[in-house]
């Protein structure tokens, strides 16, 4: 599958070059390059090290230590550190490349200057629109970069079998299947935690095949309930959890043997709870990992990636280094890759950042695999596009041009009036509520109730072309205007949902996506708005960050044009066919009761 | 090679039973085993926590929390913990077992009451004997044990390899090999460490196949020298050493990203001096590492095993779950066993102590593997002997029987006196002294001279039969009368050295030796004063550890009464042959000195 060998960054291993590494660290062959004079940040031992030399060679540390004299060369690049801290590249433990709705390639190009030299991602998404096919995309993309990328072989596509249609199915054939590429690290975060304290046949055996081939197992135990469905979750295999909100939440989790992964993401705010199991319980650290699991463009360009969540757990009162060791070496034993990245160490990759102050964690220089990729916040590597192959962008298959009748819903037969089903939005909550509306009948169509704020959402069916579309009301977005907004990427199923409270631009929004091959585009009157392009899987974009974060921008402002008061509202508009989380949800079979976990009618009776 | 799967002490994967863990955390299943009321010694946390329940199945903990009641069914027993600690078996993370003179299954016989549950071994000594197959034969009886012995792949056999002739040598092949095996967890220490330093190709070899199978790389570097040949050793892939005896040397070795391993042992006391740099240096604890690398039979029988480490590292000033770290998680987690073994948490193996005060660690029951194994320091374990093949008994193969003639020193023709060069033996230090000595000459045969406490020493060659014999003089025993004491334990090679002051004492005890397959052995004027019979490679008894303490004891006593006042005359005596370490030793080749890695005459010029 694999036809993009020479985009491949290779790296040799280090039984490669141990040798060369051998005569670097003793004199006998020049180093790559030398840094000196730095202040080592030594995440093994916890101290800072002042006068400290690297000798680095074949992209790996050879020599760590007071004097690199003797491994400088004619050609040996020489780099004076001036005192300045040397910190080991900052890993992120677990996150999803398409939250960024950028490629694999713009998200490091994106994250590289803030200090990111290692990634642990989970291609969730592009899973549930193409597959294998599309994880296998991801992890051969991920190869290609001057970065560490590994993959987490999502463990649930789709999220909710039997109450969703996903672009495809993976089970533990698939998983079994995986962990045998090279750049597969562990299983993704395991969210079905019913079916593994169930038992589901699915979940245990995708857990077994990532525990027999030796590979980190991923938590996603999303409930605050710490009793015996907790245990029964965790006696499962799950090796980490990054859905903890709470200190208790974080102190379970360390007690039962798992990594609590503390979130910082673009709508994540986990960790300063967290981390007060540390700083005030006095927890030990090295149990706690940092990530991001979402990040917006919006947040890379403007905040940052890890050196935002660096930054702020040394705000909530950690030490330096001790942050430093949860963002490096924390994550890389978890994932067993301690004799490849997380320190400075001889052996391990040259993933190395200079920094001028600690506690702000100001990054100077970033260097991976010993060559410098980044300064003063400016990419300096050169990082070309990845050619994505015609099958991961023709994705939307809408089947037919959708007609403004499509989305009629025909009331039942001699009724003036009904009484429906709402999918009610709760603003800064990913939960809905099941709510109820008397809506009118024109004509034997149910109105919509503009003044009531019930407009009608839509689920395209995209992934086999069949045309079909799913008809229901919402509320919460608060649209005074004729508009209608379509994003083809839908949680977690990622068929088009729209929302309009008119369904002549609601045709048009979904047409319009079908013709870009995705994204999310808001129509008002037949007029364009907002576009953002998201021709890969109808999930990412592949343009720059910045790019994309300004179309991002544009999208929010249309949306508040629109009448729409919501602080995230495409985020939530694009979760309302996540038919794993409470109440009331959209899929392509019908409206979802969350709670029960079966479809319901649009209509009640009265 | 493995014949004995009859003996095989069965331990289901984590995935077998997976499901069976699940059930009962949930309550669906009762538990084999229920202990109540503990205060749970949590090596994750770091947290002490009471009113701790532990429910455990198919000899793996399935639920660790506050109440297990659910997991009680009508034939699941129940254990009151009564307030005591609960904590996780101890780890010794490298050790020879054949140090203590006995079989592995002796060996965990001896140390399970003491509360060690999980061995890492090198079995070096008998690999020199039998080589690969010596290897296989301890693996496989490592696997018949009720605890968790895994083995380290011996990495210098021979140890000086064109300095002597061991019975068999080993190389990267056979590490490639051994590497495949189940319970193989490693590359055993390696000792050359100016090889690696070289690039020496056998090192090189050996340490990539261990690297290339994921598993973890013994280190061995024995030298204070901390500059660049350290950082050569270092950047050759050993993760993690034993052999430093100074703060600075732990320090060094943390520093690197290796793991400091503190050592207990009969003869080794380097963890008072090492673990001042936690305790008042105030270095992360998680690089630090307890073992004992040798214990004698007497040491286990006397004063303990892990335990006395343990409780010695809490008596340097270490918290209690501190020093438990480092003989527990810190273990698994280098060893890449986090998710088997090392902690109380679900999922791992079920090896547990109930301890009745923390810091003089009163270990009431010892569990493993969820079978109490052990209570108030008796074993209720059944352990029967491991039935050794013929192959591995009939390994003293002298050739012929010797003569007092053999033992003959002729002096060069025609001389009335010679100097001759004596291996200086020093009170309570591994190195000898090359001392020199004018001794006379009767009938063309060089003499002793007792008063000046120069006597004979003999390597006679018993791993191929030749029959050779290999003489000298030796000084620093004290022996005033007329005696000869052999032995087959004589590192690394394992011939047998012979040390005298009568030579038809000389003959009587290599014959004896030889009788019954090689051992020690006291002779004083034809009189048996002691004996320790090692039938197994020459060098573990078959019998109980106290029955050999005792039967050492007796030999220590003869040495004494013979005039002997060395400390540890004994291991002084099995050393003498140890071509690594200088200044002067005896191999089958001839007289050998070890500062300049050659041999010399027996006789200098004058």
């Amino acid at each position: 599958m694999n036809n993009k060998k020479q985009h491949r960054n290779a790296m040799k291993s280090w039984s490669e070059v141990a040798t060369r590494l051998v005569d670097v660290a003793m004199g006998r062959q020049p180093a790559d390059l030398v840094v000196r004079n730095g202040r080592w940040v030594n995440v093994h031992s916890g101290e800072i090290i002042p006068g400290t030399d690297l000798a680095i060679v074949e992209g790996r540390f050879a020599y760590c230590g007071s004097d690199a004299s003797h491994a400088i060369g004619e050609k040996t690049k020489v780099v004076d550190a001036r005192g300045r801290y040397l910190v080991p590249g900052l890993c992120d433990a677990h996150m999803h490349v398409e939250s960024g709705m950028v490629t694999v390639t713009e998200f490091c190009r994106a994250v590289i200057p803030h200090g990111t030299t290692s990634m642990f991602i989970d291609p969730h998404e592009i899973a549930n629109v193409l597959g294998l096919e599309g994880v296998r995309l991801m992890h051969d993309e991920a190869l290609a970069q001057p970065v560490n990328v590994f993959v987490q072989m999502p463990s649930c596509v789709p999220s909710a079998p039997g109450l969703e249609n996903a672009g495809a199915s993976l089970g533990p054939d698939d998983v079994a299947d995986a962990m045998q590429w090279e750049n597969i690290i562990g299983l993704g975060e395991v969210m079905n935690f019913p079916g593994v304290a169930g038992n589901d046949g699915t979940m245990v055996g995708e857990i077994a095949a990532t525990v027999n081939a030796g590979k980190t197992v991923g938590g996603h135990y999303a409930s605050p309930e710490l009793g015996r469905a907790f245990h029964g979750y965790v006696a499962g295999g799950a090796e980490d959890d990054h859905e903890g909100t709470r200190m208790e939440d974080a102190i379970a989790r360390v007690r039962q043997g798992m990594k609590a992964m503390l979130r910082l993401g673009s709508a994540w705010y986990d960790v300063a709870s967290q981390i007060k199991a540390v700083t005030e319980q006095g927890l030990d650290p090295r149990n706690f990992i940092l990530c991001t699991d979402d990040s917006h463009s919006g947040t890379l360009v403007n905040e940052g990636h890890m050196d935002r969540v660096v930054r702020h757990a040394i705000a909530q009162g950690l030490a330096p280094v001790t942050a430093i060791q949860m963002a490096t070496i924390n994550t890389a034993e978890h994932f067993r890759l301690q004799r490849e990245l997380g320190s400075i160490a001889p052996g391990r990759r040259a993933d190395l950042l200079i920094v001028s102050d600690l506690a702000s964690l100001q990054i100077d220089e970033v260097y991976g695999r010993g060559v410098r990729l980044a300064q003063s916040g400016k990419l300096e590597a050169d990082m070309p596009a990845y050619p994505y192959p015609s099958s991961a962008r023709d994705t939307v298959r809408m089947g037919k041009t959708l007609q403004k009748s499509d989305f009629d819903i025909p009331a039942p037969e001699g009724s003036r009036s009904v009484k429906a089903r709402v999918i009610g939005v709760i603003e800064n909550q990913a939960p809905t509520r099941a709510l109820t509306a008397e809506l009118g009948v024109a004509k034997g169509i149910v109105s919509m109730d503009r003044r009531n704020d019930v407009c009608q959402i839509a689920l395209v069916e995209r992934h086999r072309g069949t045309g079909a579309v799913t008809n229901g009301f919402v509320s919460g977005f608060g649209y005074t205007q004729d508009c209608a907004m379509a994003s083809t990427v839908a949680h977690d199923s990622h068929h088009m949902i729209v929302v309009g409270t008119n369904k002549e631009d609601m045709a048009i929004a979904a047409n319009r996506l079908g013709e870009v091959g995705g994204g999310v585009v808001m129509i008002s009157r037949g007029k364009e708005l907002a576009l953002v392009e998201m021709p890969i899987a109808g999930l990412m974009s592949e343009e720059r960050a910045e790019i994309v974060a300004e179309k991002a921008s544009r999208l929010a402002e249309a949306m508040r044009d629109m009448g729409c008061t919501l602080n995230n509202a495409y985020m939530q508009h694009s979760l309302l066919a996540l038919v794993v989380i409470p109440e009331l949800r959209i899929s392509d079979i019908g409206l979802i009761d969350v709670t029960r976990f079966e479809k319901v009618d649009l209509f009640l009776d009265d």
